[in-house]
């Protein structure tokens, strides 16, 4: 980078309020190769795995439930949770809960899962 | 991981709640080979870069500023910045701000500068 040119701060509330889509996570920052991704997530997802990597849910606003094969974990606001590389699981939520992700580029939202719900070409936003 | 075990939520709020000092950073989750680490501020640190890897600064609560040899950033809570690799820069605060930095396992607090600030032995909360 140019020491002339400086970086943008970027305000997740502002970005949350530029789509209203459910599952369909919007990239809004790139850190070596990680995306942080806004999503908008509202019922129940897939079972899947991301036999690669760990992935990290941090709850921007409301609350959701992440369901594993040995229980589940309830997060809410403010509150981030690992999830293991390998390990199957299945977001959901009651009410609309707002989320932001962490993971490398190359993760797919559905993991090994595949189906109808895979988002491929995420946008920038 | 065994399909019987399943993660804990890390509540971002709880974890600040243990700690008061200023500068000193405490991890509290690990992604692939990524530490999520939590750590106040207040005053000015020394200028800095990472020559290897780009880094987050993600505002839980306050106001901070980062200033860069090109001009500042300033954030505020729910706002996040990525440093780039390599680009100098001095993270300062007026009155004390909670932050979550992420970056990789190796990365050093003062970077390329080190000095009495450097914080090598981080200790898990």
């Amino acid at each position: 980078m140019s020491q002339e040119s400086i970086p943008a701060a970027i305000n997740l509330g502002e970005k949350l309020a530029l789509f209203s889509e459910h599952w369909s996570p919007k990239i809004v920052a790139k850190m070596n190769d990680y995306y942080f991704k806004l999503v908008k997530v509202e019922g129940e997802f897939v079972w899947h795995s991301h036999p690669d990597t760990d992935e990290v849910f941090l709850v921007v606003q409301g609350e959701m439930r992440i369901d594993f094969r040995g229980g589940a974990v309830e997060l809410k606001q403010g509150e981030l949770l690992v999830v293991p590389r390998g390990a199957d699981h299945r977001p959901c939520a009651e009410r609309e809960c707002q989320i932001l992700l962490i993971e490398p580029v190359e993760t797919i939202n559905t993991g090994d899962a595949g189906g109808e719900r895979t988002v491929i070409d995420l946008e920038w936003i």
